[in-house]
Order: C-alpha cells, then sequence, then structure tokens
C-alpha cells in the first residue's frame, strides 16, 4: 500500500520527529511505499494568495475559490500545489502528523490543506440536485482512502476528555477530520493521540512506539468513525440539517456519527 | 476606546475588505482608535519556527514552547511579534475577522496566534497550585478586554445550525473563542457571522453592514459569552474537569458555558 504521511514539526530531533521516523520504518518494513511531505523542512508555502496560480492578470480582483478553481481546472496552479496533490492520488493512506498547537493544527499544515484542497480537486466536486449536495461528506475524489491523523499534546488527558476544559479531543478534532478529511471522501480511522508530551520519559516513549506501531499494522482493517453520508438518506437537502427521525433530539458533532441514530 | 482588528483575507476588494473598511470609519465615527493588522497586506510570516528569535545557536535543538519563553523573556523575539504584543497591550477590544476557511481561520491568521502568543505572554502565565492551574481561562494578561470575532461563510446558516452538518458555529468557533480568546483572558462577546456570502446583493450587504454598525455600538455593553473561569471552583485541579455536581451529566464544549449549570 502507499501510505503520505503531512508531516509539521518544526525540529526533528522532536518527539514528532522520533514518531515520524519510527512509522516510516515500521511501514517499509511491513512492505508498503511510504511518502513524506515534511512541511517545515521544504519550506511549505503556508499562505494561499494569488501567487498561486499563473496567468492572472495582476490587477484582477483576487476570489479564493473561484481563481482555484481555474488554475486547478487549466493546469496553472504552482507546482507545489500540484505535486501535493498528485502525493493525494497516489496514496491509500493519508496521515497528517502534528502537535496540536492552541487547539487545532500549526499553521503550516492549515495552508497546506487550503492550498492544495484546490475548488474541483477536494471541494465543489459533483452535481446538486434534490437528492445530491455535491460529492462530499463521504463521497468525492478522495473517496476510497482512509485517514488517520497523529496529534501529540502538552495537556494532560483528563484536561481533553468529554468533561474536561480543553473540550474532548474528538470535538476539537471534528473540524479535521470531519470538515477536512471526511468531506472529500477520506474513511477516518480513529486518531492516535499522544498527552503530556513534556512528561515523555524512555518507557513511555517505548510503550508509545509500541502502541502506534500497532494502529500502523491495523491500518487495512481499522473500523473508520461513522460519519454519516451527506447523500445517503439522513439530511435534508438542500438544508443539509439532520431529518427528524435521526439522533431524534441530538445536536453537536456527536449526531454525525451513525452510531448515535 | 482602543480597537484593534486583526484581519486576514487576501483581497481588499471583497465582502471582507468592504465589511473591515466599514468597522473602521463607524468605530472612528464614534469616536475610537482603531488599529488594524492586515495580515495579507503586511506580509505576516505565517509559520512559527526558529527564526522567530535572534540569539539561538543554530543547532540548538529548537523547542517551540521553550524558546519562545526565553525570547519572550529576554527580548529577543523578532520586532514582527513584539509589535503585534504591543498592539494587544494598547488594545481595548480585539476583533479577529477572517473568512471561514475549512471550518477555522485561515492558516496566514493561524500562524498570528501561534507566534504572537508566546510563552510568558498568552501561555504559562501565573503559578500552579492545588486550587489554582496557571491565570488561563478568564484571567491572564489579557484580562479586562473584550474579543469578538468577525466571520464570513460561503455554506448556508442551516448548514451551520445545532442539527447541521458541518456542526453548530459555536461549537465550530469553540477552539477560537475559548481556546485561543478567553485562554489568556478575554472576554469574548458572541460572534458577527455572515453566512452564503456568495448570495450577497446590495440590499442583503445594506442589512449586513447596519447589523454590523449596531453590534460594534454595543461592543462595551454586550454580555459576554459566559464561560466558566477555570480557577473560580467549577474545575477538579489538576484535572481540569467538572466537578461532578456542575452541570451534571453533560459533556461536550456547551458544558462550559456557567448558564447551562
Amino acid at each position: 500500500m502507499n501510505v503520505l504521511i503531512v508531516y509539521a514539526h518544526p525540529e526533528p530531533r522532536s518527539l514528532n520527529g522520533a514518531l515520524r521516523d519510527f512509522a516510516v520504518a515500521h511501514l517499509e518494513a511491513a512492505g508498503h511505499t511510504v511518502q513524506v511531505t515534511d512541511l517545515y523542512a521544504m519550506n511549505w508555502k503556508a499562505t494561499l494568495d494569488a501567487h498561486d496560480m499563473t496567468g492572472r492578470a495582476p490587477d484582477d480582483r483576487f476570489d479564493p475559490a473561484l481563481d482555484s478553481k481555474r488554475a486547478f481546472e487549466t493546469g496553472t496552479q504552482r507546482d507545489d500545489i500540484a505535486r501535493e496533490q498528485g502525493k493525494l492520488k497516489w496514496a491509500d493512506t493519508v496521515i497528517p502528523q502534528f502537535p496540536l498547537w492552541w487547539f487545532s493544527m500549526p499553521a503550516i499544515m492549515k495552508g497546506w490543506f487550503e492550498r492544495v484542497y484546490a475548488y474541483g480537486f477536494a471541494y465543489g466536486v459533483g452535481e446538486h440536485s434534490d437528492t445530491h449536495w455535491g460529492d462530499r461528506y463521504g463521497e468525492g475524489s478522495l473517496a476510497g482512502k482512509r485517514a488517520m491523523v497523529i496529534v501529540t499534546t502538552g495537556g494532560w488527558e483528563p484536561h481533553y476528555s468529554p468533561r474536561g476544559i480543553n473540550g474532548p479531543i474528538d470535538d476539537l478534532l471534528f473540524p479535521i477530520q470531519h470538515g477536512m478529511l471526511y468531506y472529500p471522501g477520506f474513511d477516518v480511522l480513529p486518531p492516535f493521540v499522544i498527552y503530556r508530551t513534556g512528561k515523555m520519559n524512555a518507557a513511555r516513549f517505548d510503550e508509545t512506539r509500541a502502541a502506534l506501531g500497532r494502529r500502523l499494522d491495523d491500518l487495512w482493517t481499522t473500523q473508520p468513525i461513522p460519519f454519516r453520508r451527506q447523500n445517503a438518506g439522513d439530511y435534508e437537502i438542500p438544508a443539509l440539517t439532520l431529518k427528524d427521525g435521526i439522533a431524534p433530539g441530538k445536536v453537536g458533532f456527536s449526531a454525525h456519527l451513525a452510531h448515535e441514530g
């Protein structure tokens, strides 16, 4: 299988760097092919702007969505964007790996999604009708592929528990796992989360590495998070609200998990 | 009063640009002093890295938190960071304004928070004891100031409603409003959200502008979102989970609102 690790940490001699190296070696030893998009090492351009496409008149009004669409359709995207899209097409599984900074991914990785997820590639795909509102949330260009987030936090596990002050980790990751990965079609596996990274020692590191190894061994068999498919009958179209009979009375992120119905 | 607008849109001739200009003019007409941090116009460096501080040995291992702390304490931060910290200290109210891209703020603004929110400035402040877990979530360097998010979405309002497929807008904004604004001490006002920006016409634009004007007139009197203060008795320390008697049985982001108790 082909695995793409999209990796964002500024220091290779970090816990994230060590886990990244372990993941690459572990997957390769199992016979898989791995590519790493090392955002800091490649000095990835984080900011989506008019320089992302060639052939624009410099005084034209810049529309982030429509200019992205035109560039994607006409092959006038910057090379760095097209190259990452090629890696996404190549991959069977994509692993975004990052430290949780201010309760989300680092800016450099957010900018990877903003720029690589072109209109026509990751959104604005498919027809809109009374029963189908675009190919998204379970359908789309990246359907059939798997994704699994690896994330580290300085905070303690209870701080991210259901009643923890930071909010539950699954809810903090919902905009990423549902909004950025499930949206263009990925099957999203439960995340691999490492808490309290400041208290890592050799024993805990060994345990963490072993646990990650098991998750990597099971990449192809782990059950994905059961997000509801947008166009499979659970949602009103075009309001895209859950139908009354689906998870009745429930609100919020967890209502979009099928086992909650 | 002093108002800082932190603004992220690549095109000044956009809806966001028009609303930003309106907000500046409206606030100044009411006698307030306004500064705008126009992240795209100033070519803001989005990526937190070792170049953010001077005086490091180039081969030293880079620790994003500890290097930030040292640079903040010793005055060796890059000038652009220190300048934005100065604006935050100057402001009575801070208004982050941005289009919602992939269910969060644009990368360039995420990078503003990552870099300007130094260790010792916005986190890692205050003592830790059995009753006090740092000055955060209602206390901190920015306590006494107000913040209000202005955000635009291409999606429709029902898509962001309590049972909408994207998730409720208040939950999508929780990592920003609670995790990035309430955390260092801001009182956070309800956000000003403009949906379905692709269907803006002159009449809707006039209404939107008028509604924004009213929110700006009420900046000093609007009731903040009633997030629970970390060190005021609702949370176990150091687990930072809600005590059993607080919002019993409730989980998730909304449990951290006091009126839910």
